[in-house]
């Protein structure tokens, strides 16, 4: 299975260790990963308060600071489409060909497989603290998320404190 | 210079030998390079016969395969905007920082002048033979174009030539 | 009135006996009705399981196996436009001409009065259990739901089970 | 083959008497035949007189008055998707299932080859006069062309007539 | 500071007594007032009612009554952008040149910082009746709101008075 | 006639001496003029050199500084729709009502007359140099061209000259 090719979709709100654990496991079984961040056009919104260039910075930034081969994994930016049916399609036009899909999303896993895909779902560790929705809230509220993230993903939250504090 | 950030555009219909030279000449003045696939959402057209992730597929595939650090370069898809206006602002969204941007398109030269952006001329060597269009035509008409590209870059070419054969 | 022609408007999630009923009732008054498959880029979510082309064939299976002319209906499905003041212009681009509206939606009321058309409210039976809403509220939790679709409306549900599963 | 479901698609600015020929064509290889009203949003331009709901007017107008049975063809507008990748996705979402397509153009042949599905090419009679763009021609310049289209389209095109003066 | 030029944003769903005032506040500091008309797209839902000319006539009407110099103030619509991040670029492209932004929304002013531009908060005064809100639920309750908007502007809410009976 | 409000479309690029003798003539005949700045979402690009903004600016300045009263005139900006057939429902929900069109263009003329609205033609002099095309001509070409427009236009022509001497 090593010569294959995976895809993982995430909206990387930010980038934190669980992502990096979900890209470790699913390197295990694929010889390269296509990273998909998801809803690239939003930033500035509680929800979602990076662009994609500073999310896909997180992602870079951390993975070339670890032992992981930088020919392994490429992150790809992906707008939302204006419906579900499309968004797949679009996928397969902006990321190069991949024969499997890491993900957790039941509407995101009936897609693909409607489509004919192979899903594979994705063990996800302490996920009570290992979420964007988490470490959004622990950032506005002043409590400790730096030992969630990476250091170089702490380094670009702090960057952008000051949008942190009206839009969290 | 070296520690700063630079911004090459190109449609890369297909990636070819005179981009890879850009690249070379963009990275003597800049530690990193992102490289911006412009026109991403256009494919199967005669201008344009190649997706985004075809695309990313030839520029990563070559650029892996020379003695350029994986770390220096990042290649990003951005779809065109509805309106020049927009399109400089869309990009500052996708992608990371950046403090040069080097391009010889004058309109993208003065979107980028108009917003306190320094812009660098690219050398282009060879421009009769090493352009996208007259790649484009060579392949039509059955003349040679593989010693204008990277073997990665054929490879891919050639996965595609039916679809070749009906668009160009 | 029965020389006029008229329009009918729904979302059709799906498509079940209390839509048929206002056929049967709008067809007593006009000679010709045009059934607006609404939304119709929706699918895949909670509220909009089908896809326009399964919407389009409950509509077309279930009347085709009824006693109605099939000369007398044709059901045109319609996206959202951006804003609701331009979907009733993009609505009278796409449906061929039309003198009153069937609808009880009072947005869609109002919209087609203030261009001038004659709105007509049409007669719901037994609306706690002829519900879009309360069909997928039944499929959901494996209640009872049959009863209150056609049996060609219930085929394609059934085609359709693994997805439903995952939305509803 | 006669189980089988076939799709057709034309931009029909107007629907003529080659376009009917096609249909019958494609109705004795196919069970159920579904019309794709290619670029459906086009309308009040010199390539594109015609709006959707008038041209399936004529579609539906025509095919009624002839001895094909009203259950075997079904027309569907369709918008122009904003990129060719995406426009097969887009018909998918909202056309019934369909085993084969019958198209004479080179780009349509190639994205649904791409996707998997079987083409056929479609027998056209009399190309010269049966076109849209000789109908067009003919009308703007006062020659003669209703002996090419049916009488209900001929009924439609005068009824636009003003328009046609000023735009064809 | 008065040659200086200012930016007001607002939804004005309806124009009132506050916006009026606010206006009043920044004409003391800046000399010329572009008064933008955001969420243009939008009208007959609950918290849009009025298209972009309704409330651009309220404006109009409301400040050519008053002793304000005509040429010191300038409305202009704006339609909501697909994402934040592009907004503020967009509506450079509508809006002349401007040095300062009076606001007090916290994602409108993170934005323009964000961008470099100076943001003032605006004086709101009797904010619990002065708001676009209140005085849309007090036409819905029929009660007292004249007092809250100018004559003009009243004018045009009594002639839209049968849209908002349907969608208030 | 004069309590009538009437509507004059262009894209003003640039705003000459032509648009404003037609402004004089449309005055004579109706109380208010709408001026829509048409294509308003284009700029940087031979056509269409100026931003909807400093198309604004020219209109705004020019006229201020002329006899014409500032309340029988009102300038708004208006993006393309995506289709003709479109475009003049969005052009009624930006604009406050009107009686009567001012323009010669053709498909214009129709879509207001097929929607009922009165429509007239404007007196054009001097058209050989009183139009965009020539005047952008000459800029290019480094020919006279100031005698053509207002004294306010040029001055906004001047500031943008190094975008121009690209673009032209």
């Amino acid at each position: 299975m090593l010569s294959m090719k995976g895809l993982f979709i995430g909206r990387f709100q930010p980038f934190h260790n669980g992502h990096l654990e979900a890209i470790r496991f699913a390197l295990k079984q694929v010889e390269i990963l296509w990273i998909v961040i998801g809803s690239a056009q939003r930033s500035h919104e509680q929800r979602n308060p990076f662009t994609a260039g500073e999310r896909l910075s997180m992602i870079r930034d951390t993975l070339l600071n670890t032992e992981i081969d930088p020919r392994r994994w490429y992150a790809i930016p992906l707008y939302d489409a204006t419906h579900h049916y499309i968004w797949s399609r679009e996928l397969d036009m902006l990321v190069p060909e991949y024969d499997v899909v890491f993900t957790n999303d039941p509407i995101t896993t009936i897609l693909f497989k409607e489509i004919g895909k192979e899903v594979i779902g994705v063990e996800l560790k302490d996920r009570d603290n290992l979420s964007g929705t988490e470490i959004r809230r622990r950032i506005a509220s002043n409590e400790e998320w730096r030992h969630l993230v990476s250091k170089e993903t702490a380094m670009i939250i702090d960057k952008k404190s000051d949008r942190l504090r009206v839009i969290l």
